[in-house]
């Protein structure tokens, strides 16, 4: 790490400039540096800054589309079916919960199914908007295959996400937000990094083994495993249907990388908003939900434990913490974007 | 096992006279019956004929409400909030899934919220009726808490199932159906009766630390283990909103066992369904469906595996079987069940 912590705002005004001058018209800017940003915030590291680089060079190709092209094409009802017509994940996602949060508000559901659509980051981001309407958002995305079916030893299904968040009287919300693998790829790749073994459970060799080495799965055929075996299996097989079949998103071997720049990704995301006041008084709802909340965040601690968090509540005290400190970078990933800020004629992120 | 077969005709018509000796309403009687047997065709012994004698007791004792007395308290827009008066938990949710699919067929969603209910049995029945009517059918309900919060000693939140069922153009649902904890409280017992082990991941002892004793959760102050640590939990945590939190139900602490059999269980169950046709036509999704599902079940198999499943597959396949067999029960529970009989002045179930 640099040890030089960047102020939130600073680090805003740059990635709006930054995506601006590669393409993005200024509202899709906002919307894109707001979700890394608030990633960061939360320590989600995997899907903030970190993924800054990408994003632009899929600009740059354009396997993301700058344009202003999205369009609803399909209205009926409580659902919206969205065409990203390839553009920027996070700017469908943002869209595509205000069109099911509208749906909400009249009818107390409402879906949105998004296709055509981009990587979009951290998940509760999208689920926490509905929080802000006193609704509980749902969300899944489909994503690159990188797990082997229970049985398989193909990469032929996403780590699908989930989020789900729910409002609280006051402060941030409850927010619910996990892939169904056991580790994140990039934890695999941390100890690859490190030269250190993995515990056997987190990857399947090529024959769809359990391995304790990483590189079957970074440099290899090998594939991650899902978590809790079946459950985890099955849960990414019916959100890949949520998130692709029924969206009219590709699905499966149908996707391409993030990291595959010279091809459209073909994501789909489904996104849903629960208004609460249809199911009771809000008022009695955030009694309701504190009084729970407390039942099992006070509850006795175990004898190796200091503390029990209810979802989300990790990132939400990181995110307090970073907003006083600024946020603090590596110098690999500085030194990656500033190369960006130079081939745009920008100050640079790294040195202030 | 007593290895002579009962015929599902048979045993659904013993079913229904029995609980209605037991004082049910023959519709009640029905769908109760159709449940238990459904499960067990299905393989999912631990909520079929298995739960009969609590239920026929929870009626006896007034714990279960045979009345008719269920009734829609709220109607607003897509959502119906159903007060099941402490009647059977398969009733409510029959009921309550069918007001889902009644909204869904006019707005595209449907949701129910169900409080004063009962154990359900399991729920993939329920979120298949919606597959009848060509929906996707999600279901959560709460259960008397069995887990300890991730960093928590004491039993605070239940295994909170979640399941999601998704009609095909021909034959049975994908079915997707699991409980939050890594295994059931029916396993652990399994293995304390035959005097082993459990493997460390299973339970916490009473002071919320690993054990290998099964009989620290069956005996003792233990809990079970949510599936995969953080996610299963969190999941657990915010399924206890959707079913208890926002429907008006019971909670966390304030449920009861269906073991308890002189209280109200104070259960509630929250029910969607959501339309197909309002996201795409139905043959255009079936057939993406059949291209998701052959994509991974036929995908290259592991070294050590002779078959992909997809979800609710095995479960077909064992219905399918005992449908042409009948069924055959351990001579404990038919004595059980014919000592009922007996009560009631019926023929045994076990001799014939």
């Amino acid at each position: 790490m640099s040890n030089i912590p960047i102020a939130v705002d600073r680090l805003n005004q740059f990635v709006i400039d930054l995506t601006q001058k590669a393409g993005l018209p200024e509202e899709q800017a906002r919307i894109l540096s707001d979700t890394l940003i608030e990633a960061d915030l939360k320590g989600i590291r995997t899907h903030g800054m970190l993924r800054l680089p990408i994003y632009v060079k899929r600009m740059e190709t354009g396997a993301v589309n700058v344009k202003e092209e999205m369009a609803v094409v399909r209205e009926a009802g409580t659902v919206r079916q969205l065409d990203a017509r390839n553009g920027l994940g996070q700017v469908a996602c943002f869209r595509g919960m205000g069109l099911a949060i509208a749906r909400a508000e009249e009818f107390g559901l409402g879906a949105c199914g998004v296709f055509n659509s981009n990587h979009c980051g951290a998940l509760g981001y999208y689920t926490d908007l509905a929080t802000e309407k006193k609704m509980i958002g749902i969300m899944t995305t489909n994503v690159f295959p990188l797990m082997a079916p229970k049985g398989g030893k193909e990469k032929v299904v996403g780590n699908n996400p989930l989020a789900l968040s729910v409002p609280r009287r006051e402060g941030p919300p409850i927010t619910y937000d996990v892939a169904t693998s056991t580790v994140s790829y990039g934890k695999v790749l941390t100890f690859l990094r490190r030269g250190e073994k993995i515990p056997l459970d987190w990857v399947l060799d090529g024959k769809g083994l359990p391995t304790d080495n990483p590189e079957e799965l970074i440099s290899r055929r090998g594939s991650m495993t899902p978590f809790a075996g079946h459950k985890g299996y099955g849960l990414a097989f019916v959100l890949e249907i949520l998130a692709g079949v029924l969206t009219g998103a590709a699905f499966g071997q149908g996707l391409h990388s993030l990291y595959d720049a010279d091809h459209f990704a073909g994501l789909g995301q489904f996104l849903m908003a629960i208004n609460i006041e249809n199911f009771m008084e809000p008022e009695v709802f955030f009694q309701r939900l504190e009084e729970w909340i407390n039942e099992v965040k006070f509850s006795p601690l175990a004898a190796d434990s200091s503390e029990i968090l209810v979802p989300g509540e990790l990132e939400q005290r990181s995110k307090r913490e970073n907003m006083e400190t600024g946020l603090v970078y590596d110098e690999a990933l500085l030194k990656e974007i500033d190369l960006l800020a130079e081939k745009y004629s920008m100050e640079p992120l790294g040195k202030k």
